[in-house]
């Protein structure tokens, strides 16, 4: 990566020093996402909501850029959030984080990302990458889901494969698991149903060794600048074909277990929620159209059949033929 | 009331002649409030789904009655679910509920509806009566409350003014206590927003005395049978007003807002998920069609202002004027 010499010298000096170069880094990656985005629009563009906050419950100081897109012709709704928060944490979750007795200090800067098309031909991608900072630890997370309506496997295959390429670079074995992490966290038990097909989800990257720090650094990095690669070429295959009401519906309805795991289990969700994050951003990861039907079933040996066996059978992606 | 003789003996007396004879009783609510909406139908009707579960995580045995009204020309979905389960608690809930130092066998009874108009200016309800036993103690508790998408006071104050009668007629004190309870509960705080425009909420009632049990009886077999009498009407009212896009698109916007809470915060939601309940009767409280608008804002002076400013603070509805 070019900026590799950069970051060396940051490696295990000054936070502040790393924090200023992520927060540089998660800009970029947001006006990189979402140009790749608006290239695929003829028209819509996204719209941008600046905001700041002081004196929260937990978060004391922070600010952001939320990008949205909405009711365009590819993308119902895309959201490119960029924020940097700080403040002090209660004693529960310092002691969880960091092992530490009392309420500590922390810094959180990141990019989320969350795009639902119009067609449910096309799946729908989440991503997130993020520096945080606890009392003296600090460590990096992130990870890249799909989530499609239709599963076309040659798809889940190019997208595992991409993930594959970004963490192998950076460390062999991380792909397999961050894998396994996201399969786990991507869970919904009272369905007994992944959210999607998953992807790599990863934390912690730093806390207990400079090592992780380095190659969590550059994971990251890795990782927000190749998430346009996972994902536009996927909806590049799929946002032409046809599609009727039926297919609606099911998207629709598939869209509900989504608001379900994003409103019953996110972590991200809870912390920011109750730590007086801005509730806007916090649940723009939410659909914007979706339903509930009692009861649903899908025929037997339907497409909406197969793609809730997938979720409901993690499966080795890497394994099987693609395109 | 007709059954207040046969009552009588059952209070004190064994807890499973108390069972049946609410189990009877659920039984008729759920008849008499089908009935009641299925008159306001031109065509469609209840469709029934019964269950029977066993040797879940936490329920050992149980059946069912739902009954699902769905497309109707005025109500877009209605669920009025009748349920009876057993097994045991875990030791966590046990504790919470009777104090129990151990895991306490329970059963519990009871009827739930939820009622989505099509129409955005008839107003959602919600309401449950049941009756629950848990080791050596046995309790009643219950509720019913109103979510307007937009606001008729009248509307409100005739909802409360038929609940005020409903507790008075049983003990004078009730309806403040459990109008305060519902305010309380039915509460999201990340949105600082009441779910509607309340009602009533109880419960425990006859945990800790026999008298609480013979008038939470009392109070249970009133409400369950008067629950048509509080919502009926308003329907009827409103059914036929004119609506158009701006009105459905505000609804389901509020609707979000329903999933929020169900999701978030509704304990029996929680409950049932944990304890292995049949998932497709627990969510079928979610309305069939909801929307997610980032950064929506009513318009100054609208209607739709109107209504959030009125969830944003409680209000004494007794003492509106009403027609």
């Amino acid at each position: 990566m070019a900026s590799q010499s950069k970051l060396e010298p940051l490696i295990g000096g000054d936070v502040s020093d790393l924090r200023r170069h992520f927060q540089e880094i998660f800009r970029a990656v947001q006006a990189n996402y979402c140009a790749a985005l608006e290239q695929l629009e003829p028209e819509a563009t996204f719209k941008s909501d600046e905001w700041t906050r002081s004196e929260e419950k937990v978060i004391k100081k922070g600010f952001g850029l939320t990008r949205v897109l909405r009711d365009g012709a590819v993308f119902e709704q895309a959201v490119v959030a960029l924020s940097s928060v700080s403040g002090i944490l209660p004693t529960a979750l310092s002691e969880k984080l960091i092992g530490a007795s009392e309420p500590a200090p922390f810094c959180a800067d990141g990019v989320s990302l969350i795009v639902h098309p119009r067609s449910p031909m096309a799946p729908t991608t989440h991503a997130n990458v993020r520096l945080l900072t606890v009392g003296d630890k600090t460590w990096f997370g992130g990870g890249a889901d799909l989530t499609p309506y239709y599963l076309f496997e040659e798809d889940a295959t190019a997208f595992h494969r991409r993930l594959f390429q970004l963490c192998e670079e950076t460390r062999p074995g991380w792909y397999q698991t961050f894998k396994e992490w996201c399969d786990s966290y991507f869970y919904l038990p009272h369905r007994g149903e992944a959210r999607g097909i998953g992807g790599i989800f990863y934390d912690y990257l730093g806390r207990d060794s400079l090592e992780d720090l380095r190659d969590g650094a550059a994971l990251t990095e890795r990782l927000g600048f190749g998430l346009a690669s996972c994902y536009i070429p996927i909806v590049e295959k799929r946002k032409d074909m046809p599609w009727g009401d039926t297919h609606r519906t099911f998207q629709e309805i598939r869209r509900g277990r989504y608001v379900e795991f994003n409103l019953m289990y996110d972590r991200g969700t809870q912390f920011g929620l109750q730590s007086g994050g801005r509730v806007e951003s916090i649940l723009a990861s939410l659909p914007p159209r979706v339903q509930w039907s009692y009861g649903f079933v899908p025929e037997p040996g339907s497409e909406e059949e197969k793609l809730i066996e997938t979720v409901r059978n993690s499966r080795n992606w890497l394994a099987e033929k693609g395109e």
